[in-house]
């Protein structure tokens, strides 16, 4: 039976965890927090508020806001410390039991493991709290462990913000692993392995018909691919899985010149090959950070990241546009009937939203 | 011995062509048209005309570009009427030889065929028109072909409208055929696919070494594969890379369902197995035009077309903006540094951007 107070981790702190004294926690929980006692407190990882850090960076208020992009501005030098690992899986797959196993092998091999989702959907599909804790109920309850579940539903683009910047807290909070899960809804995978060093897909051994439903692109993002419940009379079927998919891996060039994404086996319900798939992680950061693209990557992935919620933020407010949203409809009309060229339509549609142009947006990347 | 002034379709017209008589040919030339001359010339299909509407087209003059969209709108309802075919082949694969064999085998068959090109590099390597005529100076010298050479370069999404709109006055000129090729360079086939009906990428036979070359992503947006150069010696390694690819399609979920793409081997130089290519791409008409899916697909390129164009504008607005090129090295640098939070950044970028409003563009989107 697990208890569930203690994997909301809100109760006082746990030897190395660093929180503060039960007799603050009351108050702490109550009162809201100078930026200062948000940088201290993240910064010596004190559990209650770095909940609270990331409750204010997914906030949508832009009091909230102001004050969550201060935070980060302050802890962005203490960021980049972590290895920056993210998971996609089909359903299915076992994702919850790799990532909890996974997760506490390294917290037994002495890491601090936080664990973030992006997931689109999650508003959609109720995603809670204590729905994403149960799923791993074990590190749930592990002190060198953090799960926080996926932000409420948003666009991808505010929900990616989010889960990016909360790997920053994360990692000034001092965790060396950070685990960035997906459910590939839509574009996922692609946010997901622009926030991490290296991507993981989790299969598992199917019909030949499952196989095709693989999603467009997946095999260009990965690293690496394991087929899981490579477990009893599963194992074959995983095992032959294994040569199918490294067949398929063989059309693709290879993310990182120098790594070509191995694929193995695993059982994470029996923990085989958990072990053996997070040395060959740690092989590919030690290749990619001595041929300096671990770097290269990560500061591609800073500038890109700015660029495109940039991008995002300038389309959405295109496509939120009142004037442009007006005309759309006709134009969009005028073009199937054959009244109008697509190229005028176009230039219609931009001259609304330039004539008219929009205030900029607060932080909050949500335009829903 | 190829006579190339024949190739370059300026001389009078053949029969079926419906170019004028002799006698006008030198003065229309010379003076500028109206409009009523330009569409009344287009749809009697006078090569000289067409020629110059889809110079007109790709004119980057503002003047030109007015004139250019009211004669789209006013050819409009006379589009639609072509197959729309791409063609995507890796650097010897023997595109020319293929597009020039299926050609004539089409115009043979009493169809009119166009031939237009994507070709973002056509202008750093140069294209030329005889360059692109010579390598298929059969079908160049065809009266119911038309072959036009890749617009001189400009940004994918400028060339990527020239070609759109070319292949639209094609239509309305009455040329039921229309090829699309494209070298394949950087996003292009996305591009190509993403305004034909049927989409082929040409593969050759190599080594196992070769085929891991394949470009990402092209797997998923072809409608067939075909081998080409299945000829002599090379015939059975052609055979043996047409079942490599098909295991490799295998994972890829088909674009139109109801439709998995095909893997076909042929002979370009020998014209062998181009007709059964060819009924197989009818065949697939068949079935996406009475499923309705290609009226719907069709229908979201018009739409998704506008507002890509609509999008693209705007982006190269937010590159070229003078306020924001000032702030984005200073701002990215402090990213790097860690002294900024990149939400803020973007946030700032866009800040300058709207503060700023930039003019509507003309309708040339190579903002180069």
């Amino acid at each position: 039976m697990v208890d569930y107070r203690s994997s909301l981790r809100i109760e006082p702190g746990r030897e190395g965890a660093g929180s503060p004294q039960p007799g603050h926690r009351a108050p702490v929980a109550r009162r809201s927090l100078s930026l200062d006692e948000y940088v201290e407190g993240v910064r010596r990882a004190d559990r209650a508020i770095l909940g609270r850090a990331i409750t204010l960076i997914e906030s949508s208020s832009d009091r909230d806001q102001r004050l969550a992009q201060e935070l980060l501005t302050r802890l962005m030098p203490h960021t980049g410390g972590a290895h920056r690992v993210g998971i996609t899986g089909i359903p299915g797959a076992g994702k919850s039991t790799f990532i909890e196993t996974l997760g506490c092998n390294l917290t037994a091999a002495g890491h601090r493991v936080a664990v973030l989702a992006v997931d689109p959907s999650s508003g959609r599909s109720g995603g809670s709290i204590l729905g994403d804790k149960m799923r791993m109920s074990r590190l749930a309850a592990d002190p060198n462990a953090f799960i926080r579940p996926s932000p409420s539903a948003g666009t991808l683009g505010g929900v990616a913000r989010k889960t990016r910047e909360s790997m920053l807290i994360c990692e000034a909070a001092g965790f060396d692993i950070v685990l960035v899960e997906t459910v590939g809804v839509g574009q996922s995978e692609t946010v997901v392995a622009g926030m991490t060093d290296f991507f993981l897909a989790l299969m598992i051994a199917g019909g030949g018909d499952e196989l095709q439903g693989i999603k467009r692109g997946l095999l260009e993002l990965v690293d690496m691919l394991a087929i899981n419940k490579a477990d009893g009379d599963n194992r074959s079927r995983a095992e032959s899985a294994a040569r199918e998919y490294a067949n398929a891996m063989h059309f693709m060039t290879p993310v990182d010149p120098g790594w070509t994404p191995p694929v193995v086996t695993c059982s994470a319900i029996d923990n085989v090959g958990i072990d053996e798939l997070w040395r060959r992680i740690e092989e590919h950061r030690a290749i990619v950070t001595a041929s300096g693209q671990l770097a290269a990557r990560r500061k591609q992935q800073l500038l890109q990241w700015v660029w495109t919620m940039l991008e995002q933020q300038l389309q959405a407010m295109l496509t939120g546009h009142e004037q442009v949203g007006r005309l759309r409809l006709e134009l969009e009309q005028a073009v199937l009937d054959g009244r109008l060229a697509p190229t005028l339509a176009a230039r219609q549609l931009l001259e609304a939203f330039l004539t008219h142009p929009p205030d900029p947006p607060e932080v909050t990347d949500d335009p829903a």
